[in-house]
């Protein structure tokens, strides 16, 4: 309540006390009136505000995509999806591109990088389009982590878009298993079969079950790894640490691949520890969406 | 407005209708009356307060430069400008700057690169200096982009020091087209005519107009890269992206030459997309300071 | 002061005028007293609030250890302890460790690298525990600098949680010299005697005294650096910038050795020159806890 409203209803009990008898029943009921009346009034401008602001949004977001036509959409970890569908030809050469293709897809954000290469992973299962560039920014906003670059390529640029769509869909689920808090945070992935981009971006054996499994800071992602290689028969496909491997980001990343229920059991054992380590540092963690591991 | 606040409202009240008679127009009065000078005082104890911090920091701010004989000036981007007249022998060598010079330039910031590196351009061409070192780290103090270290040599500290304050004036205007906001950033620079600096930092062919284009998430920044080679005629002198050629930021970074013209209206071009593209994430963006492209 | 309460005033303040009189004293008394009543049920309110909070924090950080084995403890930086009493054999081996090592002792953190080293140190002095890695990434929570990732093995897992604790107990102090502001930061370190975690992470002279000095933005290390060699008769052991030797953080990093009173003085005098060149930004700096040199 600031400054403004006080003198505001000390006034309005001023004015109204003037008109009125000092009748004290009245008095009483006069406080009372002109104060709800004010917050009430208050509460509606602000509601009010809150609703021109969300309508301009979205007159803003609805109206972008066909103002510039290489635009698909954006999602959670401030991720936005674009699409070229003709590359300039020094580009092309400069970002060291196949010939063959022409069209590309870009999932470009601020925060995640295993969410996005989850969901590029899809993307490439479902369209007919080819990882060519995974690169991994030290981001995440002042965080500990990873934001990320991939890039998708395609003959066609209705291919590209799709794979782009389809990402951009697929990141509310990947999403699901990544938490964060101001120490740090956590972040798992799972899928039953690896594909392109899971291949590209790690290595990961091509239709086999692969999990990622990320701690911030790093001691906690040590710990996580220890935890989920005791937890079940899994490979320990990569280790990526501050010095190796990440973007100097504060995460240990382990990926891990095996038996399906294997790699699924050691994703959670691994996120169980990690979200008690967390705690011990005095800090309540949820998930970004809703958990699907 | 804080519990005091209220407490001190509500006994001043109380303690003038003990003096008063309890006639309803004056009751009405005193109420406003006493929140209004309990409010005056307020605003005027801000206002003092705000001034007496003013005041500290220009003391301080002008104090400064005489008590540290390194000190140049500092500028937008939490830049700091400082001059060693006489560099320490075994620094020089670890810095690996060459023997002739003795006095070094410094021009180091949080925020930008670009912008430096620009003003630095400038500074060189005006002063009897050289460029011996351009770095960026990954700053931007949870921003997206880098911030820069950038020293100059001379053999005269006057030249080092005229070199720095040169640079530090041209960032309020090379920081004209830099665009911030909660998702990204976009970077644009112009010049006619390209110098040490720019060659130094992005091997910019002398004397050739030179552009500089910065998108960030790294995805805008290729959208910006394409529209700006297929607006007019110039040529991509280098492309970085967080896996290469940058500090692991999040921003693809391209540079072009060409014809004055072409190379302005290109920097034009990208900026537009660029900044439509921030819009279609739901984001409004404003110029640093005043656009000069 | 929300609505609510002045709501709560107001109703309040009401119903007891209804059950009174209408003497002028006793509306002053009551007005002063309802305004007080509700400010002290606030109050101990929030109080209790805060209480069960702690408690809550209490029971947390109390439990936490006992629940997961490899927690040790938590410190200042978002530092946190762990211990592995019997690291997995496919991670020993992803990590480098040496075969002989069965438990490693972990000091993460998301703020502070050179505290941490140092801390580290002192824990080596005092266990039978060996340094195997010290990483540095680029965190301090979009601050300029580097948090850390530091794994100590031992043959005995208590061995490697006894270095662990000396290490989070010595934080307090080694963050002594550590002074932040918005726009930058200073970190001072000084040991007497070196030992085999700062050879490790800079080849320090076992056994000699020993200095770190960080200044950021960069350009202050460098004024920094150079007030330091030039104060004592020191050698410089290391040269780190945004370009070379950090996780392309923006800072200058120098290590310097020699004797104990020499080092101590040019610390002090980085440190003082730091400071005023952090004044000269408009910035006030604090110690993050008492200052040790």
């Amino acid at each position: 309540m600031d400054n403004g409203l006080i003198e505001k209803v000390l006034s309005e009990l001023g004015s109204k006390i003037n008109l009125q008898s000092l009748d004290k029943d009245q008095i009483s009921k006069i406080i009372q009136t002109a104060a709800q009346q004010i917050l009430a009034k208050e509460a509606a401008q602000v509601i009010e505000n809150k609703n021109v602001v969300e309508e301009k949004r979205e007159v803003l977001t609805m109206s972008a995509p066909s103002a510039i036509t290489e635009f698909v959409g954006t999602a959670i970890g401030d991720t936005i999806g674009l699409v070229i569908a003709n590359v300039d030809y020094y580009l092309h050469e400069k970002m060291g591109l196949d010939k063959k293709y022409r069209s590309i897809g870009i999932i470009s954000s601020r925060t995640g990088a295993g969410p996005h290469i989850m969901a590029a992973d899809e993307a490439v299962k479902a369209t007919n389009t080819e990882v060519v560039t995974i690169e991994m920014a030290r981001d995440t906003k002042g965080g500990a982590g990873h934001g990320s670059l991939i890039i998708l390529a395609a003959e066609d640029v209705s291919d590209a878009r799709r794979a782009v769509e389809v990402a951009l869909k697929e990141l509310d689920r990947t999403f699901g298993d990544v938490y964060g808090c101001d120490a740090g945070h956590l972040e798992l992935q799972y899928t039953a079969r690896a594909s392109l981009a899971l291949e590209k971006a790690f290595g990961a054996p091509l239709g086999k079950a692969f999990g990622i499994i990320v701690g911030a800071p790093a001691g906690i992602g040590v710990v996580m790894a220890d935890t989920a290689m005791k937890t079940a028969n899994v490979e320990m496909v990569t280790y990526a640490s501050p010095g190796a491997g990440t973007a100097h980001s504060n995460e240990v990343i382990i990926t891990i691949t095996g038996d399906s229920g294997a790699v699924r059991q050691s994703v959670i054992a691994a996120r169980e520890v990690g979200l008690s380590l967390l705690k011990a540092m005095g800090q309540e963690t949820q998930s970004s969406t809703q958990p699907y591991i």
